[in-house]
């Protein structure tokens, strides 16, 4: 297991800054009178592709070497590492090759398309992944760029804390929702050298609840297919997230289904961005735990922005 | 008439500092590549009140004298001007008085009394709304600030194109829509100085297109009861902002309600922020007219975010 470095993350915020954005900040008077806390939203779904995964991957995708630049990189995924890591691919020109189930939304499919992302489908089976992604890998030689299992991912997902706290000029903690726990370790990987007194909190949903129940039994517990409409934080920690989750995570809070969607329309509705569910669980449980959060500076990452606008959660 | 100047834009930017937000740029390559140009959108939605009018408001609201600012302020409105108004009088903390129609939204009604605003109901009608604002105007003393017809209120608007040529370093085109004319006329006001070669182009709903007849006819048109989804831009021009349109502006172009829709759920989509239906004219018309945009710098204003977010119109 190679664990990042401080270091690694300012060499990835250097090598993937002519293919990221340096997102703004939002902040709404009205959410911080509701929340009692000074709230600071930073808008990672103004990515070019609307997500975060596109800092770890570019990191990922311009760090390789030229020979292995030219057989490109592969992944499965079926969220915004697919069409992140396609991005990047296509902006140094190279080859990624994604395995998708062919069930995963059309919507999905396009953008890792629209991208120039080459999609392999197989069923919608951990076994049939497996099966289809050891073909692809060895047929193409594309270099695997795990969604967040990798530390070139984490180095490159670091990034966004670096500069959360220079916009800011400091804060008491950061929140960010947790699935496999790629943004928390970038998180935690670049705090605990540069602000080693800000605390990170995860933010998790009740109904995919496993890196909560991780973090209490202090081993991985791995659900097996939760549901959640924050469809980002289906899966599982890994070893590599699980070293940053169990040694630097301060708390991990959980919020309901109900709890998540009013968060995600507040958002939309007093900081007009266009956010994923995933991205409101944060909001969620801080109006859940006001005690842990009041009168603190707190940074909220929002992780993403690719929603289908025909299928509003709060809309029947 | 008093036709405000350069100097009293210049005094009003200094003025309402502390009350509104230097909003951000927002771009989006894949958008450029969709319209043939580079598109440029000034992030007006991003307002405390969400809208562009908080400029026009505050500029009215804290150049009142003392003994004027003790009776307040009172306007007709029943849109963004009536709540962009109450929060810079709650800022000031001076009374703000609206007559809106009681048929209005619950919403916007809710909006101005979360911002300590004072709403005395009308009937929808031209009388009765003219009538009830002459009797709260007497009671109160309150100073009438018109939604665009003052000159404060373009002084005010004009400060956001200096703010979107300092952050863009310039532009071949801002592209505005409207309504009244307030900001149109605010941006005429802004670039004859500062940007005299910058064009001023003016968008409009083709089912709410007085503006345009009235450009072409060379004098002022106000239509009866129009009917659009961009539900801002409904009121005429009136004497001061028609010196600026006919004076100023390059060209209006006109959208269809579907072109107006499908760019707003363009920009929901690409951009990731939440706009209003009136917001998306610009948009919809630089796609409409690609031959009159293209290779050109273009700058948007995107006027503001107040959306009923139970009722989008994608969505049936």
């Amino acid at each position: 297991m190679i664990i990042p470095t401080y270091d690694d993350m300012l060499a990835a915020h250097e090598r993937i800054g002519p293919h990221i954005r340096r997102t703004p900040i939002r902040t709404s008077d009205y959410l911080n009178e509701r929340a009692g806390c000074e709230l600071f939203f930073k808008c990672e779904n103004f990515q070019e592709p609307g997500a975060f995964k596109v800092r770890g991957a570019a990191n990922a995708v311009f760090g390789l070497s030229e020979a292995q630049a030219e057989k490109g990189v592969a992944t499965h995924s079926s969220g915004n590492h697919a069409s992140c890591l396609s991005y990047a691919a296509m902006r140094r020109g190279i080859p990624c090759n994604v395995v998708m189930p062919r069930t995963a939304p059309q919507a999905k499919k396009d953008t890792v398309r629209r991208f120039g992302g080459r999609i392999t489908e197989c069923e919608p089976s951990t076994s049939s992944r497996e099966a289809t992604f050891a073909r692809i890998e060895a047929e193409t030689g594309g270099d695997f760029v795990h969604p967040y299992n990798d530390p070139r991912v984490i180095a490159g997902q670091g990034t966004c804390s670096k500069e959360f706290m220079e916009q800011t000029g400091g804060l008491d903690m950061v929140v960010a929702p947790i699935g496999g726990g790629g943004m928390i370790s970038g998180t935690c990987l670049t705090l605990a050298t540069l602000a080693p007194e800000t605390r990170v909190i995860a933010a998790e949903p009740e109904q995919a609840d496993d890196a909560y129940r991780s973090f209490k039994a202090g081993h991985i517990i791995a659900d097996d297919a939760p549901k959640t409409i924050a469809d980002g934080l289906l899966v599982p920690l890994k070893d590599l997230t699980w070293h940053f989750v169990s040694n630097h995570v301060h708390e991990i809070y959980t919020a309901s289904e109900t709890e998540i969607v009013d968060a995600m329309k507040l958002v939309w509705k007093h900081l007009r961005i266009v956010m994923e569910a995933s991205s409101a669980v944060p909001l969620a449980i801080v109006l859940k735990h006001p005690d842990a959060f009041r009168g603190k500076r707190v940074g909220i990452i929002v992780t993403g922005g690719n929603v289908d606008l025909d299928m509003l959660p709060w809309i029947q």
